[in-house]
């Protein structure tokens, strides 16, 4: 059973200020949750039904140090941000921040990125092209929010996130810097280069005049039709699968 | 000012079964709303703030069927569906359902798409590549569903939307079927067809057995690190981008 405190503190993770405070967030429904009991990643508690905990004894067994909550549907309901609550919620730990390899080939950076959904879409585009590395500039929404975790799918289990100054980090990775925006250099004509940043910028505003100032090439996707511009995600997407090497 | 009919009649309108009963939905936001102000369709209200309404006079006199109603922000708030609601918010006609030419080059169709953001995602990723046809199968959310029009930023003014069973309708096209699908036949094998119509299934289950049994080709976006897939939107815009001619 959940205690009173305990759907308290769980609930008050889904504020950004409450997750540094403990330097824990939540990753919750089956697929999403199983993913993380299947890694090695510190997590601090599990919630699950006593249906569930009984299917996936031997992932929840991988994990000692968490404490392991038995808990109804119902229950578990009060403390969800789902519109579909699960059988199953874990609280993780907050990661380190890590440094980057001084030998990354290629990364991508994200200018202000605002919507929960577009950046949980993109750290599952890193995982999906195999980017190991995402670097968010201050403006960017927390990548620990239950919404970007959701869209994330796991991501976050896989790809290393950063937090960087961009026009300060950027060119010390002495590697190309690929910023999309719209009217730039067709990106066919920009081919698949060996290595790079790929920068994809606020979901209005676009790439800031700083971070345009320093980047190496304004690269565009060719446009047929009548649409003023593509979805942050969906750009990050189709940038990838043009530019990447094969 | 809106009447208390007027603000329960819009508010009607979030809910697909009175969109349907009235033939009417909602284009909300200065950006979406000047669209369809900007366009030839048929609109029904107009409702703004008097500091829009000078602002954009020209736009709306191209509308004199359309009745307007002069109303307060704090008035459009309470029927709007954003969460930081506008100045403006039109109802509009829905359209009649449109015939398909039996001469497309390529076409998109979405087998089972759910989520209201992917679908409008899509429908904006159709727009700017300039495939003016889009075809959805009846297990689809609504296209004229606020947050489907929100998400696909104008598109529905320039990509026809038509609703046909798929297993039905497509081999009738006479052009090549190729179905987004995990584990199929690299994309890059595929190369660019002049003609085709590109399937994107369901956000869970994928693309239907019925629907890939009338496939011509089975595609795959290839993977090169440890997610398990990609979303659906994310993947119709890198699938455009790869095979539509360029």
């Amino acid at each position: 059973m959940l205690s009173k405190a305990q759907n308290k503190h769980i609930r008050s993770l889904t504020q950004q200020k409450f997750r540094n405070e403990y330097r824990q967030f939540i990753a919750e429904g089956h697929k999403i949750a199983l993913e993380w009991l299947q890694s090695a990643w510190h997590l601090k508690t599990i919630v699950a039904t006593e249906n569930w905990i009984n299917k996936y004894r031997d992932d929840i067994r991988r994990h000692p140090e968490a404490e392991l909550i038995v808990a109804s549907e119902s229950e578990i309901a009060t403390v969800s941000s789902l519109q579909a609550p699960g059988e199953v919620l874990v609280v993780a730990v907050l990661p380190d921040s890590a440094p980057i390899s001084d030998k990354i080939s290629w990364c991508i950076a994200l200018d202000g990125i605002q919507d929960p959904g577009n950046m949980g879409t993109i750290i599952r585009i890193a995982d999906w092209f195999g980017i190991s590395d995402l670097v968010c500039s201050p403006g960017c929404v927390d990548v620990y929010n239950p919404k970007v975790v959701q869209s994330a799918m796991g991501g976050h289990l896989r790809v290393r996130i950063h937090h960087r100054d961009l026009v300060n980090f950027l060119p010390s990775l002495n590697i190309p810097i690929y910023a999309a925006v719209l009217g730039g250099t067709d990106v066919y004509e920009v081919g698949r280069p060996a290595s790079g940043v790929l920068v994809i910028g606020n979901e209005s505003r676009g790439i800031s005049t700083e971070v345009a100032d320093i980047a190496s090439h304004l690269v565009t996707i060719p446009r047929k039709g009548g649409a003023e511009s593509l979805n942050a995600g969906v750009s990050a997407g189709i940038l990838c699968a043009l530019m990447l090497p094969r």
